[in-house]
């Protein structure tokens, strides 16, 4: 195919490299690994996960949930709060599936008691520092109230205590993350005792955002793991020092449109409806992606600062450095590393990679054999 | 149709009032009303345009004109300088409607000079301080060049100079846009005069943000106006005092999934993936949107600063004010105005209206006859 237009890429070796590492992790210290799936939504990716022996997904939506059900995936965790607005889309879905259900409150847990039709798996989310929702993690009293009435319910069984631990975004490299994910651990695993204490046995521990994950080398005391960026990474999990530039195996290949030597600066098609307006901050200057020539089927990252500067609804300015303005005429095409890879992919939607012979392809029908050699 | 998930929602007929206020301001200046269709991106919503008057729109992609096309659309400006890559689509678009290309640089008008099978309408594009795509407006001696290029070309005919005042986003209130306004006029009848002197006499002026639109009250001396955001405006245009919140004819009804009294927050099902992440700046916090109370068919909104305070995929963090907070609770629906209508609408891409006896249903098969009279 040639690629006229804003166009999503991705090296699947690398995505199956980081795929396998986390496996690996997470293998290593008898956890679950139960990725997100919010950030591929895509069944050929899908297949990657389940050929690396996942059989357990995180999912953010219900029509998202009945997507994968519908490609045969059967363990599910929608790790949002639940919605009373979807009580019987949730219904449907639990019927069909061995359904992981997450709640905040004791009134959602009254509502699901008097309306799933089937047992459900029930979580309980924990706020440890993110404050976006769940129970306070300081609360124990709410938490184990919460805990008790869903273990007295005939119809809920009490998964375990589960946390988004969102404030990692904001953390200040490696040492920092890797404070973070100890902190919340240490919480996550007090809590437990105190359910545990309370005579609640079986209460699992479930943690998953990206940054801290990638940092942690042993998941030990953790029962599963919900990490999804990781699988392509972005601007911003290079960043926060969360992984290697090398590792990030997605970027957008887009047309340069308009090169203005005197401002030192090119324009992509390729803007907000494309990337997002995500960004990631480097020198106060807020950055919406990183330009790279667009070259083999591997890809092949040199540290630089080509920066998206500016960003619209189909334009992006890049502020070129001497090399790349040199080299780049309006009609090639540069690959752009995103800032935010789980947005970029929700708008594209397509995939595609670079097929050493044959070009630019779509990932359908690409099977993970016949990438193994390489892996 | 029962709301059970982040649902866009419109007011028919705030969205025609502000479709007739434009209409009506540029035919009294005898200038051409071609509006951007890349905001609402809707079939149903250009025909209320059609039945305004409208016969010419502005879109940001060869998609988009197809899309347009389709349904009988046979004037069409492709408002982004053309992209190489493309330019077998846009030889097959060229023979199907009167088609509006841009330029900015000798090479693309010997470009479409090659490849062009008809005669199409080509504008060069002048960067009047936004710092996008354009020929610099000061660059009087490459303008000059690229329009007699243009000229001579028997394939191509010269139809103007075009600019988008993006910069017009960063101004400080109404009196600022409107002296914006004035500036880049007059710099374009300049560069139109300087045209002229030199032997080009057809050469037309376009302009189109919406801030500055708005603002303007006359259009004489302009020949053609193609602003998009107006139709729904947005937190953005009531920030910069473009338009008043009740100009707004678009939100997005979220249902609420979390409600945290200690720190005043509400936490709703609708993110990033149906909001986008643009955001205007209120005290130095970002604000994604800012939270109503879902109510009537008329939109009617109430001054307030329940903001939208922290958003990620799927999920927005409200700042709510008593009232707010001690009438929602878990399970209602409030509504959002977003930051930014035309990202908003790209990802929900479904409209919906709230009739005052049936509720929730989509636009579909609504026209504008069915709301004359509440014009």
């Amino acid at each position: 195919m040639k690629i006229s237009k804003p166009t999503m890429i991705i090296d699947p070796v690398k995505v199956v490299k980081n795929i396998k590492k986390m496996a690996e992790k997470t293998a290593k210290a008898h956890c679950l690994f139960r990725p997100h799936f919010k950030t591929h939504q895509s069944v050929e990716i899908g297949h990657w996960f389940r050929s690396c022996g996942v059989q357990a997904i995180t999912v953010s939506s219900i029509d998202m949930a009945n997507f994968f059900l519908a490609d045969g995936w059967q363990n599910i965790t929608v790790a949002i709060v639940i919605n009373p607005r979807q009580i019987e889309e949730i219904s449907v879905l639990a019927k069909k599936c061995r359904l992981n259900l997450l709640v905040d409150s004791l009134p959602m847990v009254a509502l699901l008691e008097k309306t799933m039709p089937v047992n459900v798996n029930v979580w309980i989310k924990i706020d440890t520092g993110y404050g976006r929702t769940g129970i306070d993690g300081n609360d124990w009293h709410s938490i184990l109230e919460i805990a008790k009435a869903i273990d007295q319910s005939a119809q809920l069984s009490l998964a375990g205590i589960l946390t988004h631990t969102g404030q990692s975004y904001s953390a200040k490299g490696r040492e920092d993350l890797s404070a973070l994910y100890d902190q919340v651990k240490d919480k996550m695993q007090m809590i437990r005792n105190h359910l545990h204490a309370n005579g609640l046995s079986e209460v699992k521990i479930s943690l998953g955002d990206t940054p801290s994950c990638q940092v942690c080398t042993d998941f030990s005391g953790i029962d599963e793991i919900r990490t999804g960026n990781f699988i392509f990474n972005d601007l911003m999990q290079v960043y926060l020092g969360s992984c290697d530039l090398q590792d990030v195996a997605m970027a957008v290949a887009c047309p340069v449109i308009g090169k203005y030597t005197s401002r030192k600066q090119l324009v992509i098609y390729g803007g907000a409806v494309h990337l997002s307006k995500d960004y990631v901050i480097s020198s106060a200057i807020k950055i919406y992606g990183l330009a790279q020539p667009f070259a083999q089927a591997k890809f092949d990252w040199r540290k630089n600062e080509n920066f998206l500067i500016g960003i619209s609804q189909e334009h992006s300015v890049i502020q070129a450095g001497e090399d790349l303005l040199a080299s780049t005429k309006v009609g090639d095409l540069l690959y752009v590393i995103p800032a935010h890879s789980c947005l970029t992919a929700d708008l594209l939607k397509k995939y595609y990679y670079i097929h050493p012979t044959l070009g630019c392809l779509p990932i359908h029908n690409l099977e993970i054999d016949d990438f193994k050699t390489a892996l």
